[in-house]
């Protein structure tokens, strides 16, 4: 995909994540339907469907030969990666939208053949829209962001999974005693603004394509760091523990967590 | 204190914030100057000094003859309850503070003869003012706060301490399983902010009377319960293990933290 294609692919996706932010912000305090998808504390609720049903009309009606996934069902079965593949998470952080009303995000990345294109994560209550890419840069609305933390691991805050912590996975607990603190914030998307705001040098999580696609555009157009916990390449095809890190502290993480 | 007096003392309270507020927005990109307290993440700044420094000023121009326990140490030496003392919290959350410039409070207590009055939290990058007393109520800025959440505790977020969570004090573990998920903020005032809005059920942290006196005074208004961990009464003289809950779950966490 050549520049000012890519550049009007992120124009119209950054159009559809702020339509469905404000979709959302309209009908924040309606009353929700909500039911449990893989356990108690995973979430979806109608809003979530609809802005997913919503954001892959608006793709399907720009581009109708990409493929969709998305994690509400409503898009493709996807298998492989070839061609143009949206990755569509509708409300990132389904339990703080119902409990908090507030640190949840919209995102959506866009991939070719398996190459990283254009990520957009809005935090939809302070309408905050990151976005960009390899060819774009990456912005916080239209002011751009040149590069993440520089800290090291022993000065930098951590965001980390809630299990992990508390089970020592990875040796989470040798990490939070190496790095300067550690939050659970309870959304990807979120966590991705700590680390492209340099809030934050890492984010390790259990995360899903959906979780993982739009933040790793831009964190790797930053310079970060975004593999498998075990070291290994991401695959956008299945869930995983993942690592985000800046790239002063990758390697001094990867080396505690696989240690 | 009567009714008029402790209105008086919240306005008071809240023009202090306020302006301490500005001051460190004005000053936020500013080199710091940092140091380490009791440990390595323990930190405290040229501007949380300052911040106190004015406070208390301002609180002894007023007030000369209240007791001021200050976090920085440039309050008095507080060894009784009698009379008006005021607990100042100048930067809370200065590790937040420090790396992430926003998720921190200013926070100012005020209690005569042991009993709380008036409390004030201010999100400083938020400009978001909570304030009031068991006489006043409770308000964000100037709309009335009525109640905390209504959640139990297996539908509500629980804020916690990271050491607890990762070493499972009180059972932690436990409650991690149980609740609908842990939050790690970094700061005791956004934590309260949380338990203020509803958007969260519980704290669980170990703090000193200055990260623990004004939004006590608050969360006590809206019926919430503030203890030491161990059950029993809140000591304002020294730090402690502390659980802030809302009033349909506070019995319920303590069952299985002290079980």
């Amino acid at each position: 995909m050549d520049k000012p294609e890519t550049a009007l692919l992120a124009l119209r996706m950054r159009d559809w994540v702020a339509q469905a932010g404000a979709h959302i912000r309209h009908h924040i305090h309606d009353p929700l339907q909500i039911q449990t998808k893989s356990s108690r504390t995973d979430l979806v609720t109608n809003l979530d469907k609809q802005t997913e049903r919503n954001l892959i009309a608006a793709i399907r009606s720009e581009y109708p030969d990409a493929q969709i996934m998305g994690e509400e069902g409503s898009g493709d079965h996807v298998t492989d990666l070839r061609g143009l593949v949206f990755f569509v998470d509708p409300i990132d952080g389904t339990m703080n939208f119902v409990k908090q009303k507030y640190n949840f995000a919209i995102m959506i990345g866009a991939y070719v053949d398996g190459t990283p294109q254009v990520g957009v994560i809005l935090n939809v209550m302070r309408q905050e829209l990151y976005w960009g890419g390899p060819q774009l840069g990456v912005y916080k609305n239209e002011t751009p962001i040149t590069h993440g933390s520089e800290l090291t691991l022993a000065d930098g805050l951590f965001g980390i999974n809630s299990a992990m912590l508390a089970y020592d996975r990875y040796h989470s607990h040798q990490l939070f005693k190496t790095c300067a603190g550690m939050r659970i914030i309870g959304s990807a998307g979120i966590e991705y603004i700590q680390l492209l705001e340099g809030r934050q040098i890492a984010y390790m999580s259990h995360l899903a394509p959906w979780d993982v696609a739009a933040g790793r555009v831009m964190a790797e157009t930053l310079g970060m760091s975004v593999t498998r916990l075990d070291g290994h390449p991401l695959d956008m095809l299945s869930s995983g523990d993942v690592l985000i890190a800046t790239a002063p502290t990758a390697d001094a993480i990867r080396a505690i967590a696989l240690g």
